[in-house]
């Protein structure tokens, strides 16, 4: 029988995340994915997924320390960077950059668990620097520097805008890493677990895991929200269509609403959950309207079709918020889910099986070769 | 039940290649590998994958033409290629230059039939080009650029050794290039068409494909094989030690003996048979011994353990031949996967459905998050 999609396949055994579909439940590590939202840091969170356990006071702080010694991107991988033309998506960019950190790893090659703990620790510090070099340049600004003072997420948003960054951007957009951080077997993680599978490197599951994530019903779909956003915006504005109006003509038109829906979960996604209540926040903060946007929005959907938003529909809203330009989005997603990719990938180093699956052949066979003279 | 390694597992339907494990048996699009082998040129084999049938004559031409207008590569990723220190394995120089190669293209997030197909050419015809310019640098020779009045195997040779190619070698990397172009769900192509089932682009699946190819329980093997090859023959002439009695002696202390066995195939890899036939042919030409070396090995594997070569083992008994380093043997491998790996993703993107497939969890639920003040 072909599994189409691998929908109700069990690939296999994992000790990460757990989500449960019905009760809309995801946990990391056991833990309840709304207590470390309310609770965690994104390092404490990493911490968790890396070692199975949360850290002590001292070891959290250690931990610290040692990603933020690794926040410098070497100098090759800047004039790479800068080679790049506007019109690369950030996303392609980052891929290529990490591909190219990789390249310069002289233990590159080397698999064993501490190894394994190293590279994950480099290339998760390594991605806030890339992504806003990335776009500094693009901006025509002159580059800022990581700052030792500043924790993993305020330290991003301060190479992002070059100013001291807003305490409450830096808790949304740090809960926001948190809530993206992991989410067992989704098709990104999966490409970087087959990676691991042949004994690749590191960085090739890991560029693998990014390329795969930029795909529009994967994490592009982010994105793809916040240009529909803008276009209702429009609508209402200029043309006084209703958000309702406009959701129920695309639903007619038999077009996919962008972040509504999810493989896994037949109920509301705990991470949306969270995440409308920090846009809600940032709205409030910076008179902005995004939030009550994609409420109605969100009722609309469910009205016509009974559909829940997913997380991309609320990170949208987040993100815009914090003057993030929207080919960002995705890049700030594989920010966060570093941490899952890399935790993947080391379980499966652990106890490898390749993974190979068969496939059905439904084509012609045992034609016959013509030489080419006596082909019509 | 958890499916490991996906053994048992019809992922999906395809009409591409048509592996018959018991009988020995591998057809591309309907047609035997042996046929194809025999009178076929790699060419032909992509279009024959490409469009699932032969060309006439005048298709072939115009194809190759096609082909032969795309092998230069962007003048950006040549000054990559030399900022690349040279311990950097040549498989992920690869992988970092065709992400690079994306990130110039204009068009990468078009995705229909007709530009995926450009996007092939492209990158078919380029990683020749990568491949041949980072040996040359290597080996601190000038650069040797493409030139248009050579197919594609014989042009690789020269771009590679600067010299007319040998008619005895082209032909036989070329059967090699045929050999490698396309096997099924793999490992490195499944990567692919997971990253084409988001919709992401095609380099982002080849750049998957690309890392996953590496691993020394997949593509990698290759390389592994000649390190092998060069070991078994040093204890043969300085120790006296036979390479029967070193298999035994390896096979004994439970170590694997890389290019033997294979998840599919039962009976012997009918790629290694095609692969062995080049093999004495060159070694004669060249009065080598490399492929009377891997019969003993091959002999002494099959008599301890009753397993047989797979296409990697023989792979390797041909390079060395042509004066391929070692490490360039998984790049030669890419060379003609790629065939493959655009095919699947064509075929992917055609009918899409997302590949997500589901785990078991097996660790701990529902912990309570204790404040880190309060953690022991």
């Amino acid at each position: 029988m072909v599994k189409e999609g691998m929908k109700e396949v069990v690939a296999l055994q994992s000790k990460i995340s757990r989500i449960d579909g019905e009760k809309g439940e995801l946990e990391y590590r056991g833990y309840s994915i709304h207590d470390l939202a309310e609770n965690s840091t994104f390092e404490e969170t990493v911490f968790l997924l890396w070692n199975g356990r949360l850290p002590t006071q001292k070891e959290l702080e250690e931990f610290k320390e040692d990603l933020i010694d690794r926040r410098r991107i070497p100098p090759e991988v800047i004039g790479q960077l800068s080679t790049l033309p506007d019109i690369t998506h950030p996303m392609v960019v980052l891929r290529t950059a990490i591909s190219y950190c990789g390249s310069l790893d002289e233990k590159l090659h080397k698999i064993d668990p501490g190894e394994n703990l190293e590279k994950s620790k480099e290339i998760l510090s390594m991605i806030p620097t890339i992504i806003a070099f990335t776009y500094r340049m693009r901006e025509g600004k002159r580059l800022v520097h990581p700052r030792e003072d500043l924790d993993h997420t305020a330290n991003f948003l301060w190479m992002l805008k070059g100013e001291e960054p807003d305490p409450l951007e830096v808790e949304a957009l740090d809960t926001d890493l948190i809530l993206h951080a992991e989410h067992t077997l989704n098709a990104s993680t999966y490409s970087s677990r087959i990676a691991a599978s042949t004994k690749s490197d590191m960085y090739a599951g890991i560029v693998s895991a990014t390329g795969t994530l930029m795909g529009p019903i994967h994490g592009g779909a982010s994105q793809w929200v916040i240009e529909m956003l803008r276009e209702v915006k429009e609508e209402m504005e200029k043309n006084g269509v209703s958000p309702e109006d406009w959701i129920k003509e695309k639903l007619r038109a038999g077009e996919i609403i962008p972040g509504f829906g999810h493989r896994v979960y037949k109920t509301m996604d705990p991470r949306a959950k969270q995440l409308k209540d920090l846009a809600k926040k940032l709205d409030e903060k910076r008179g902005n309207d995004w939030c009550s946007l994609s409420r109605r929005i969100e009722d609309a959907v469910r009205e016509e079709k009974d559909i829940d938003p997913n997380v991309d529909f609320y990170a949208g809203t987040v993100y815009v918020n914090l003057d993030i330009p929207d080919e960002f989005f995705i890049p700030i997603f594989a920010m966060g889910r570093i941490a899952g990719w890399t935790t993947h990938m080391m379980e499966q180093y652990e106890e490898n099986v390749l993974i190979r699956p068969l496939q059905e052949y439904v084509g012609e066979k045992y034609r016959k070769y013509v030489p080419i003279e006596e082909r019509e």
